[in-house]
């Protein structure tokens, strides 16, 4: 078989070598991840805006699509709760919530999300999800998380709220708070506070009543599962949907049907192929976010894994194998998935071997779509609600403030504008604007560069700052050291600060420097070398280059500048001293 | 007087120590200047769309206000070839030529791009000028002139032609080609070959004939004043008028009017403030780029007229300046104005010492305002067409092309993108692609960091690329030198590096990153090391740093990482192995 085709199909590889252990593993692992996928998957569904069964639907075609391009043994994909909420900002802001274009619209985004990463990954353009830094993800996430939870109240109050952020919700909030439904939040705040009870007590307390660990982990895992059948029980006995608390209702009973937007619906009708072309005009930018954004969880993820079992994963696979599984979503009524952070934990911790887990994962759910809907009738969308904001509350991380502020400023200000304006303005403008800032203040931190005047260390060949070490000039010589690499942002800076230092040295009759920590110069720092050769030559001064490094020598060589420099290379700078002392 | 009050205006402290021959030297450079901006400025306001007089009046008050502020004492200030196109493009885009509201939208673009330069030199936002990269700056610079060219063919041969880019413009010259009007073409290509030959021709034909060379050089440059004067009598002899040659006609005699746009035309008819608020939300951009290009040149030529003097330019001095003096083009029927490259030469050449010499050259056009211009009624807008397409040829830089393909493939990239993108497109769509493509070229480039395994040079301390060299390696011991800051782009590469590393050395228990070339860990990167430490960890591996930079290490003291770290972190790279060594 040709390693190229098992690079881009990994099951080829491991479908081979499965046994009858590996089956045993990943089985157990998938009736975890099922118990845990099943009240999700209908909660994301609700936090993107779309009816429970696009959550059942959106977990079964991507997760055995994923099997069979993913490299990750243990990456449990399907609906997650950050690209849920901006699949919820993007299709709200081109059509309304509970139509048949907003459905339509979450395919669509599903679809191109799942087009653009194939295409990134067939490009091998993985590396671009790099330009998310950390300070930039870490305040997306927690304030996705908080605005997650904040979107809730309105299902676990039942109170009307709408918008995409804090600024729009908060004040709803305060106006709306006195007309909240009492029997929805009753039942809303005691599932959470049940859940929160469950989350934090259940293992620490089973253990302490002798149970093994063993046991009160799995009882930790499964509680969740208990807590909503408890809560549809009560709802049905109490029959709660009758006082007007919101139950998920009717969920059509069966496997995912064939969707392709823009055909399936009324949409074709009146626009043929241009709505749906218009749509994906309209949708393009947000899927490419969430896509960025689902790659860079996935992988995160998948990688911190593998890791731990000394395994790699493939991102530029990952990114395969994420698209054609989004394809599977817009195809089969879901909406767009990702390698999701905490069901990729316990389906590791629960011994997950394969993507196989995955596949044997889509059967359970696709048990439950078969047979389990009649039971969700009654399920409050309160209870929901809840379990949306006891997962997201992991995601908020207050300790990255101090930690970032105290480390580095320029990333304490990108990470406090990202969360700023996904707070105060939403998801696609707080990404943009912090990639935007990464990356500015990248640009205008290298664009001033240290540069140090440098002294010989008595008695020795070394050379150093003269402002930080009690070292020896050489009359005549001034010797400097650039610390960044040259380019396009610095160029003009080099250019100043070298004519600033001979300025105030009128003596100076060499100027020195040392490449040592130039890892780089480009067309633009040529000219300005050029420039700065030349004018210093016009005013009587020689420029000299002293360890310089062997590729970028290389591509020195190729240009005019070693011809036209007034003075010579030197391996050292001990040496170009020592050379120049002579002359002097 | 405060030293802050004369860094914002220079004039304070050359105008106390001006005196008469400083005054000589200044007056004849503006005699010089004169003669050269009267024809310039006419072409100008031709090529932004605008009647004749808008070019004279951006040749007054932009310049005293210039003088005021400006750091470069020969900078000539004024209407140029670039910021005209650019004009053209952005006003047209909002108002058809020709019209009040035309007008009006250059006033505007003069108002804002003044408003950016102010606020960006009072900001020191000088740098910003720096993410021009000199590839874009090159393909963006030649393209315009090309498309200046390009769209001077109207008026030089009479044909019509609408449009932006080449894409437009070359097949409607196709296609009007044949109906060209006869005596425009005759006068056009007569007035573009007699300034060709003139150009070349004229200073060493007079100094074969023994003519000295000062006056040989001043010939030369009144010879286009020459070629004017020549095209208006024969055009005033002729009629050509008559004939349906289009000349400059009425120009209104007198000094520039008080001009607010929005106020000053029916638009405030219509909508009071907010006709200017749309206009100004319009041109916003297209005015920033029209500012940090106007910049760009500006302080290029500035800085590389200065430093022929030893003298130096103050950038945000030079921003501030800018901006008053585009403010002064919008108050007063002109422009965008930049320093341009051209007449700046020559006013150095001519021996202007400061920016006085850009009051006495207003003071010379205000005189031709008053009294030339009945004279320029017969001048045929052809000769100005010849006059800027005579000036544009010089933008073209063929050379570049292969010198920057030679010396590096992505600053290529970037060059050919911004000169096609221009030409095709339109000057906005490239300058803007030119700059992206820089700055995504940059992170791809160092996202890939070249990261060498180091061994040991024999009998030495030194540590060299097994690669390149003949080293010793000890066995249990990875050494990994990184070239490149470690920084959000590139942090997740480290991660698959080492982690791919120490897969293929399954008796690795030591890696030692050597940071001799690490000038800056950021945010992102600091939590991959994190990452890393803890992975290698799991697996048995220790994490040890060596030759940290004094800045990089005091900024880790104040990071988790050092007190996590599985290993140590050494001075030099030897003194690790040499411990290590021990321990293995």
């Amino acid at each position: 078989m040709s390693p190229a085709l098992e690079r881009w199909f990994p099951i080829l590889d491991w479908g081979r070598r499965y046994n009858r252990s590996l089956l045993t593993a990943d089985g157990v692992a998938a009736v975890v991840v099922t118990l845990m996928l099943i009240p999700q998957s209908l909660a994301y569904a609700l936090l993107a805006g779309l009816p429970a069964q696009a959550g059942l639907y959106a977990s079964m075609a991507p997760l055995v699509l994923y099997a069979l391009m993913g490299s990750s043994g243990t990456l449990a994909v399907g609906p997650a709760a950050v690209t849920s909420l901006m699949t919820a900002a993007s299709v709200g802001a081109v059509a309304a919530q509970g139509s048949a274009a907003y459905t339509e619209a979450a395919l669509m985004l599903a679809l191109l999300s799942g087009a653009i990463m194939l295409v990134m990954g067939a490009a091998r353009l993985g590396f671009l999800a790099n330009f998310l830094s950390h300070p930039v993800i870490s305040g997306f996430v927690s304030a996705s998380g908080l605005l997650i939870a904040a979107s809730q109240l309105k299902h676990l109050l039942g109170v009307t709220l709408q918008g995409d952020n804090l600024l729009q919700l908060l004040p709803q909030l305060w106006h709306n708070l006195p007309s909240l439904h009492v029997p929805t939040s009753a039942m809303g705040l005691g599932a959470l506070g049940l859940l929160l009870l469950v989350r934090r007590q259940l293992k620490p307390g089973l253990k302490r009543l002798g149970v093994s660990a063993g046991a009160a982990d799995l009882a930790a895992k499964a509680a969740p599962v208990v807590v909503l059948l408890l809560n549809i029980a009560l709802s049905a006995v109490w029959q709660l949907a009758e006082q007007g608390v919101r139950v998920v209702g009717t969920v059509p009973q069966g496997l995912p049907p064939l969707t392709l937007p823009g055909v399936s619906s009324g949409a074709s009708a009146t626009g043929g192929w241009a709505a749906p072309w218009a749509l994906a005009q309209a949708l393009w930018v947000p899927a490419l976010l969430i896509s960025l954004v689902g790659f860079v969880e996935s992988v995160s993820v998948g990688q911190s894994l593998a890791a731990k079992r000394r395994e790699r994963i493939d991102p530029d696979a990952e990114l395969r194998a994420l698209g054609l599984s989004n394809l599977g979503a817009g195809l089969t009524g879901g909406f767009p998935v990702t390698g999701g952070f905490s069901r990729s934990v316990v389906n590791f911790d629960a011994g997950a071997r394969t993507p196989a887990a995955g596949i044997y994962t889509a059967v359970g759910l696709a048990l439950a779509a078969l047979f389990l809907t009649p039971w969700l009738f009654h399920l409050p969308q309160a209870t929901l609600a809840a379990t949306i904001m006891v997962a997201v509350l992991t995601l908020v991380d207050v300790g990255v403030f101090a930690r970032t502020w105290h480390y580095a400023k320029a990333d304490f200000i990108a990470l406090l504008l990202t969360f700023g304006l996904t707070l105060a303005v939403g998801v696609e403008a707080g990404l943009i604007a912090g990639v935007s800032a990464s990356v500015l203040l990248l640009l205008y931190r290298t664009s001033r560069p240290h540069i140090a005047v440098v002294g010989q260390v008595p008695g020795t060949e070394h050379y150093r700052n003269v402002l930080r070490h009690a070292v020896l000039e050489q009359p005549g010589i001034l010797g400097l050291r650039v610390d960044e690499s040259l380019y396009f942002a610095n160029a003009r800076f080099l250019e100043d600060t070298i004519a600033a230092q001979v300025a105030v040295r009128p003596g100076v009759r060499h100027v020195v420097l040392q490449c040592s920590a130039v890892n780089d110069i480009d067309a633009s720092a040529l000219e300005s070398l050029e420039t700065i050769n030349v004018r210093l030559q016009a005013s009587g001064v020689q420029l000299h280059l002293s360890e310089v490094k062997g590729p970028v020598l290389d591509r020195l060589q190729r240009s005019h500048l070693l011809a036209e420099l007034s003075g010579q290379v030197f391996l050292t700078h001990y040496q170009a001293v020592q050379a120049l002392t002579l002359v002097v």
